[in-house]
């Protein structure tokens, strides 16, 4: 039996046809090409590519999966969500801890569980949240480092914060993003946009919104560094805004600070 | 001139003769085979080695490190001390920045001063607290995995502490040490161990001591595990303690959960 040939249960337990499996991932993407698998690149290490293949092997079918953030190379995900259809009789349970003894903890199923036949962790998405974690002190942090941007100059919150504010609502992100495939939109709604003192010298920025462009949380953190050094004016980011020109905004954050939080639904 | 040429100083500051530097340094020790370098074998990468070398290039001078705590393969430090005798006039400033622009963010110099002539790291070391970090979780985590030791089964948090409180004292821990140099005391007093619940699984066995024979804290933290897990009981440490004998205590727990923490003059 194929995948598709069963129709779809529509129920979140284990019925008799098949199910779209929902799992919440979390991994250390130093490592890895980002997470989507590119299937003509053989040498090319994804967490995608890892975790379908890991997955095929427990359930002895290949899967395909959707995740609902394709995180670039060396970023992070605590709450990154991926979905698939499986065959009937699915254990969740043993899924998850299958996967994991295999690919812990560099990669780790926080949850597993089943879900409506219409879910897709991509389209089913309503928000997702990312964290960006900067390390302001004039040292460095052996133990901080894999998962921060280590900024040594000293950053003046109250400016990031006056320049976070104006990203919340719904903009045209152009000047803040990668240019998708012609003839895609670069507006999305962001609705949370703030700064966090962890102390200790630990700043995290954290923005929410329905949907993210390629590149979009680095180059708004990159560019809020610039306000925080006084390089910039926190005034200034509306006006990037509105340019609409990639070159308009700063560099671009690395992506070893960002992390890929969490993702409603 | 060379390095005990002129009489010491005696002073803190930079004077005219030669002078101790102490330095607190930190370290991500996965990727090392302890600290104490082995000058005998090439092929070995320690943090001493790497760090004698680096401040070596900067000063232009041989330096013979001396250190608070040689920690093992794998284990890691916040707080490690170490010193040794430079030449006049040395910028201590200086030498930290240009050492950690070197080693950094891996191998980190968190302070360089200037010390009295009669300093040496080891020698003049009052205390050392040591840190052990569990992480008590279902699932793995790829953010901790560096720095703590992944225990999956549910411990007893309450006979962990109970575990832990015989050690107080001053004690013969040969039942807990590796041998050393035939003859050698395994006599050490503890000044404090004890649990510290972190919240969300993360557990902390923090211990202070006038100083640590070899895998002494490896091994009580092995062994006081299975007391968590109720394979001993708790009251079981005093008889182990006595014992004398290295095969009446437990496993060995791994080096990613210890770290060096702090040093005491």
């Amino acid at each position: 039996m194929t995948l598709f040939d069963a129709g779809l249960s529509g129920s979140a337990t284990a019925g008799p046809g098949p199910a779209q499996v929902k799992l919440v991932v979390a991994y250390d993407g130093t490592d890895f090409s980002g997470f989507a698998a590119q299937p003509g690149q053989p040498g090319v290490r994804t967490v995608g590519g890892v975790l379908a293949h890991a997955i095929g092997k427990v359930l002895r079918h290949e899967v395909r999966l959707a995740c609902a953030g394709r995180t670039d190379a060396g970023v992070h995900a605590w709450g990154q969500v991926a979905s698939f259809l499986s065959e009937p009789g699915l254990d969740p349970w043993r899924l998850q801890a299958a996967v994991t003894s295999m690919l812990g903890p560099e990669v780790v199923i926080r949850s597993a569980e089943l879900a409506p036949s219409t879910f897709d962790a991509r389209h089913s998405a309503q928000w997702r949240t990312y964290r960006y974690t900067i390390l302001n002190r004039r040292a460095p942090d052996p133990f901080r480092d894999r998962f921060t941007w280590w900024v040594p100059d000293p950053l003046d919150l109250r400016a990031l914060r006056l320049g976070a504010d104006p990203f919340v609502g719904e903009h045209d992100f152009a000047s803040f993003c990668r240019k998708g495939p012609e003839g895609s939109s670069t507006t999305r709604r962001v609705l949370e946009s703030r700064w966090v003192d962890e102390g200790d010298g630990v700043l995290r920025y954290e923005i929410r919104g329905n949907a993210f462009c390629w590149q979009l949380v680095r180059s708004i953190v990159g560019t809020l560094v610039e306000v925080g050094l006084g390089k910039r004016r926190p005034g200034d980011m509306m006006a990037i805004l509105r340019a609409g020109d990639r070159d308009a905004a700063g560099q671009l954050a690395p992506p070893r600070g960002l992390c890929l939080w969490e993702v409603g639904y």
